[in-house]
């Protein structure tokens, strides 16, 4: 084994090689990318402009251009694709997988697209043709049309010789799917088994009928949970008259996984577009206002209906003390709420409790968590202000906050999720904003009524 | 192929499946489980108490029972396990992987471990037995023992007998590993290759010596990033001497980038505890009252902060209006910079910008953000409260509020992994109180100052 080193791109490298672009100098490119693996020049590429990075990747076979190519997340890949011209990338998209391929020409101008499909080799054209009447997010927009086919009346040699013929085109193989003559899906066999089996064995003595299928039209997430469900390195597609009509592989599926995180993270923490850190100054900027526009909103709301309670401000001052306390508590016990409820519906394979069993649960733990927290608050501000009626009504006040604030982040998600919204929306910003406005309201309100 | 439909589990079914358990009705139990995959009798079972399901469970073969048992997640598992004797134990591990196997043992008290692993078979018990050293969450403690070994001068018919020998023991397969007489590990072959090569053509001629590996000790976290950047469906593990020790499949590294996601989003949202919205009452309060309690310390220390100037409120009664606006503005802002830094530090191959880069990037979107939103609440206020030294002030806090949160926010992920904690911390409870604290700090110094 070569010593196996994950490439670790440091400062210094990075500028030398920018010395090395400025400079024209192939020689030094070509020599330090040769032990380098696709992946981790295509993390190099990201330190470059369009243009540098495709000098780079000119100077690279035409496979190691595809494949680095493939490799760039989408967002990068829609700007560094404008400094190629049609010619160039149908060179590239003609070296890739038929999924591979489609997804980039699904990035490109509707113009440009067409005009490298009709340079494709006709095989790859027929497939991506295929692939692009899916939605990206379905299980037809994620699989690949290559894959091994077999009849169920072949012998094992027969099976052999046409993953001889298809191997070319087909990357990473695991299994054989059999169909019948109609295309049908009948089942598979592990290549595993095909190597153990005598070769005049009939493919019927050997197959596994008994096995795991999606059809186009799943979505992406659904296809996530029936893999990670049965451990399936990889998963036939069928239409809706069963017949086989691509597969999709687990390392797309991490890829979902992966995708989906993230994004729930951005969704939580009030980020409306996809950034990173790296990203220029104005984008990240425009991803972020929007959600802060609202909690200003939500804010100038709250002193809007603060200002009726003027008097009793002027009289009690004590009572904007505490403000924060109840704000604070009617947020995080709405973001707990919502996310175990998100949670709850990303795992659909129990039974549901029931909306009403679920919300008398929910309403239990409020009960428990609001007396507890009230009880503690009544007791510090005993102590640290003194005794006072006011003690008593923002230990109430806190405690009808808990109990809303649950039921809020509760509903919210089931509603979103039931009107076709990612439920994950709800274990952000809308239920912050929510909660806050709320919790000043039940706060006055307990004022008015008590004090 | 078999119609595959994904299991649905509905109420009816349930109950009438506990209707079954109660009468001791064998036939309808085991005839309505024949066509249920393992996976999905595991998600049935979780409707049941252990008693039950392990009476279920005792109905159906040993093989499906060791997947499902295996199949359970591990906390429902512990409480399940305590049910069997450490004999019927025995009986199930010993039909488990390695690794599956280990993980189960790991979860036992000590006492019933040592019986079980004293009870298993030879191989296994010494495979187990190696594995149990290594922690859960590092390379060692996720891989499996079970794996194809080739000497690089064997011939392709050698290497196929010694599949044939293992093959009982190895369920998932896609290559075969190529090692010295001393077990260093020289690469692979990938089965594809095995089956379309000619069989008495050497191994040492047709493997790929280019291939990536990882050491027993590196984190399931850096595991799961090389398999997702590779595209790899299994990864050699190697020790520090480079000897083949095991290996790792990706269905064991998409549960650690789920449990990932997971975990996360609990860190973001303050729930302190592994719990889902189907755990008990106590245990649902449990994990969420921490959390919410420092968020309550938070709030009184606002009071306390505030008490300082009641003065000023008493003099102005409109100050207190604007507490709300500034407080969410401080926590939203904060929980933005926090995730965007810690998605950045999720990916490490960058490389890195520098600390001061940095900081000079996020203040120059605080200002962008922090003069727009500023200048809003400034017009906002002048319509709808008047015109007002108050409306100046409140515009000028929220301006330093924005600046600082996006500091701590962008500072405290960065403080956090400099020190081995999971940055993601910061996302969540810490940032929102600091930022409450922090953002009512500064609102009342610019009062003070200025009115």
């Amino acid at each position: 084994m070569k010593e196996f080193l994950e490439f670790e791109l440091t400062k210094e490298f990075r500028d030398r090689f920018q010395q090395a672009i400025d400079d024209h100098d192939h020689d030094f490119i070509r020599r330090s990318l040769e032990d380098i693996k696709p992946a981790d020049i295509t993390a190099l590429l990201y330190e470059f402009n369009s243009e540098e990075s495709k000098y780079v990747l000119d100077l690279l076979s035409l496979e190691i251009r595809s494949q680095i190519i493939n490799d760039l997340d989408s967002e990068s890949r829609i700007q560094f694709l404008k400094v190629y011209n049609s010619s160039e990338l149908t060179e590239v998209v003609n070296m890739l997988d038929s999924d591979d391929a489609a997804d980039i020409l699904n990035e490109l101008p509707i113009k440009i697209s067409e005009e490298i499909i009709a340079g494709l080799d006709a095989m790859l054209r027929s497939q991506v043709i295929d692939l692009l009447r899916y939605d990206a997010n379905v299980a037809g927009g994620l699989m690949a049309k290559e894959l091994i086919k077999a009849r169920d009346y072949w012998t094992v040699v027969q099976c052999i010789d046409e993953i001889r013929k298809q191997a070319e085109n087909v990357t990473k193989f695991y299994a054989v799917y059999v169909v019948d003559d109609q295309d049908k899906l009948l089942g598979r066999v592990a290549l595993s088994k095909l190597i153990l089996t005598d070769s005049k064995t009939l493919v019927k003595e050997i197959f596994d009928d008994d096995v795991v299928a999606v059809e186009t039209y799943q979505e992406d997430s659904e296809v996530a949970e029936i893999m990670k469900k049965y451990d399936l390195e990889s998963v036939p597609v069928v239409n809706v008259q069963g017949h086989l009509v691509g597969r999709i592989t687990i390392d797309d599926v991490v890829d979902v996984i992966s995708e989906q995180a993230e994004e729930e993270r951005q969704i939580m923490s009030g980020i409306t577009e996809n950034v990173e850190e790296d990203d220029s100054i104005w984008l990240n900027t425009r991803a972020r206002l929007p959600w802060l526009l609202i909690g200003i909103l939500g804010g100038l709301l709250s002193a809007r209906f603060m200002g009726f309670f003027e008097a009793e401000l002027a009289r009690v001052t004590a009572i904007a003390f505490f403000v924060p306390l109840i704000q604070a508590t009617g947020g995080n016990v709405g973001i707990q709420s919502s996310s175990l409820v998100v949670q709850s519906l990303a795992n659909p394979s129990f039974v549901d409790e029931g909306l009403w069993q679920r919300l008398l649960k929910v309403f239990s733990v409020a009960l428990i968590n609001g007396f507890f927290l009230s009880a503690i608050v009544y007791g510090v501000t005993w102590i640290v202000f003194g005794s006072g009626i006011l003690n008593l009504v923002v230990s109430i006040a806190l405690f009808c906050v808990v109990l809303f604030a649950s039921f809020i982040g509760t509903i919210t998600p089931l509603i979103l999720n039931r009107f076709g919204f990612n439920p994950a929306l709800a274990s952000g910003p809308f239920i912050t904003t929510t909660n806050d406005l709320l919790g000043i309201a039940i706060y006055f309100l307990t004022i008015h009524l008590l004090l």
